[in-house]
């Protein structure tokens, strides 16, 4: 899988950056393409951040979620890519992102992936779920 | 967004300040416009706290709630402005504010903010969630 | 919108025209684009008929759903477009289609269509829902 | 309650007004005031109807509902000015509109309000729910 | 059971008397006592009602229900009394109440009663569920 | 299966003769003994009916459910059984009973009996589920 | 498909003949293999019947279900068999089938198939669902 | 808020003060008045309770939760008396009471309270939910 | 309550016992009498326990549960009994009995017990819910 | 039990394997045999792991649950069977598989088993649930 462009993520300024706070964003519309078979798949896919200085922009998040509408794309693979792609957008103090993939041969398969800032410590203000 | 008037709030005293326990109020009901479009925004917020001296008085908190209606008002920002308010006229032990707004463009987002008095510790008699 | 390709779709004689009974068909993967903005729309579409000779094979249904990927299409014509593809394939005594289109500014909508031939009587074998 | 500007709603052509089929379209963002106390009320507002020539266009309809977010409104007497509007506007041969407000006092109420074309028989092609 | 003060009960004229319509109402605060024990009994209380020239103003129902608060009342008994009393009241085209009590040794039991007015038929406007 | 003694069942006089309606009674606590095995077998109970000039006691109906604890009873045997036993004591205008046993070797299974009074017909006032 | 033994199927007098009554029998645990394929299939199968002079022995039922495991079946044909096997061996007055096929290639499948005796009609005694 | 009569509750001996164990109560039927209308208010109210050398009896803690139902009373104040009433009673090893109070004005409020015996630590054999 | 004979009990050996692991038997069939009223209780029964040497056989326990069916049993008794039984018979390392007895008077309970053995750690094979 | 041929399961390379990250899998359709009488038995798996340097193919674990098909397999050992074959293949840092069997004779059972690598430690970036 080629990398997506992370240039259509837009970001504006954490309002609060003098406190930790959660941010959670959920799609049940996200689909690409299978890379074996070129058919459609499909997922529903959670983010969880807490942001440091950077939240990403709503329609800009829509938009790049849209860009892998005709891409092959491995479940593993594109989890960790759409970490990789928010982790160097925002440099956020914690960010995870669960994507639950219909079910194709009687499997239901969800992949879950967490970035965690090293210098930030889950402190007393925000209790992780 | 300009800051509320939390003189709208109003308060009674705890009656059990010798014993933390918890109050939780939750209310479908909350609308206010997108800053950005000026269309309406819609969310069901979550409030649970730890009283010191002082309890919000249910009334008030609905007219406080009501007082958005016509504001334009971020997610991000709006929710960290109601715990600011609540935090300022209760001076809590604890105080969490989750807000879930309702889907736009296939995205539902939430935002969830806690505030801890520094002097106030996780003691043996409350459990937090 | 350009009428959908039906040749995608295929057919197997049914092995029981000696009897009305019912065929339920449900696939919450179904998208199209929108034909205003040009971005995605997604559907839950489910598909309920009364086979005379003919039966749709499940695999080419699947191939045509997926025909409409990059199509734009209106919520009201892409189902009574699918209505008329799948009446022209099987001529069946009873077919029904009904799709729920996901929310798009706090509106949730979904169109059914239904067909009937003349020649066809809803008999004491098969009480439709 | 004044009556709704009903120049809000705009339609478009129905594309297939050779058959009956249903449109149906809900949104839980309906919000009004109590002509009594001033304050807010809420409502899920779910809207059946078989078109005759015109559809309603989604964009314009979430603007009239929007229209009475800062007006005084009766259960029984805003529901129907909503079914009036609809049907002046569309002239369909069935429209349904049931409006569930929100719980006041520890009664939940709702209002269900059906238009029938005169010259329109259910027939066989459309069971109403 | 003597009777109960249907007194407390006001109305409002019918805003829309050209139409057949339905009103629903659902409290799950109703409570009155069993008039064997003495002990509270619990109920959720439903009313659906096509009205003819007047409707039940909301807040005088729920002094209604409340006045049964220290009444003793067998299930079958409280129930038809309350339609008595709404059908005395609103003269109504169509009334149904249905009762659910909480369970008692094991059994849940419910109660469903119907007024229909002679002189009004079910017509093409309104499908009673 | 010998006949349970309908002797345990009392009645009361219908308060309301002069209406149709209807009494809803469930239990989910319902055991007897398999006929075959011996071992317990366990049934969610549900009865309705129109009372004519009787309505059964509710105590005394716990106890009937309670005299088959120990007895064997095949599933269409009893349910008919219990049928039969209300209707020899309550005459009533209309009386069903659905009893839903508990899995055994991967198979639910249930029973659905109804009785109809010959002179009694499903008029305006009462709308059977 | 080779039609399936029914002689694997055993029955026993109906305790009640005199009555229409229905018999409800589900299961969760039917698996058979796909006949292009060669894959397992798995379905909830629902029957519902109301019967004449034989009932169906659940055990015998058990081991007709069983006897699917490895044959290959079609969803059409397999549910038309089933139905021509428990028609055959039970000369019902009424026998329903309905199975729910488990999801392949993102398509959720099902099949109902109904049987009705000629001599026999939906008296007053059993509303058919 | 006047005390409520702590000699309605009774107690027996626990059958195990050997070991650390957890006994759940919950009822849905709790209702008092609202001290400031002097309407009713209803709650759901959950007990949990670790016992030392007493347990409380079901049928009294039935009678004091009635005692409190033409009781004026302010959900924080009633919630903490019905915890010292049982502490003082019972002097459990912890106790925790949750009351979900019933919708007011769109705002669904519930008060969570603790106890916890200094003399006692969550050991080994008891994890608090 | 006199002791139930756990000589019903049978075991097999725990074919991994080099490693910890769980669990878990739910039976909704439990019923007894209560040592009161000698009415019948009904319960939900949820054990999970982490085997050592010997798991416990799952007929034995049926039958088990079924010595119970006419005896009188406290709540708190009984759970407490059945838990002393199965860690005579097992020598678990750990087991938890958890019993939610069927609404009496309004009140739902529930009992929860553990045993822990003193020489087992809950180490990092196993994390306990 | 023999054991299963670990063969028939493929892996892949880890895109990711420099973080800690879940791979989740459930299947509805697992099926084996009963070893004491031969029937059919069913169960859900749910897979939870942590991959090292590969992961599992999931075609290749579709046709490895298949293989059970004709097995008998008690519900303990072939749950820590699946265990002992993913582990050996392929060397995870953490596994976790649950088995949810049908139930047989009112006793629903389930087994949850865990591996957990002895080099690797519940580092921050993944916290297990």
């Amino acid at each position: 899988m080629s990398a997506q462009p992370p240039s259509l993520l837009k970001t504006f300024d954490n309002p609060n950056p003098e406190r930790d706070y959660t941010i959670h964003i959920d799609t049940p519309e996200f689909t690409c393409l299978c890379p074996v078979t070129g058919q459609p798949d499909f997922a529903d896919i959670q983010i969880e951040y807490i942001p440091d200085r950077l939240c990403v922009e709503l329609k800009s998040l829509k938009f790049y979620f849209w860009s892998y509408r005709e891409q092959g794309a491995y479940h593993e693979a594109v989890t960790n890519q759409m970490l990789n792609d928010l982790v160097e957008l925002l440099e956020p103090r914690y960010l995870r992102i669960n994507a639950d993939f219909n079910v194709r041969g009687g499997l239901y398969t969800g992949i879950t992936v967490e970035h965690r800032d090293p210098g930030w410590y889950d402190s007393d203000s925000v209790h992780l779920p």
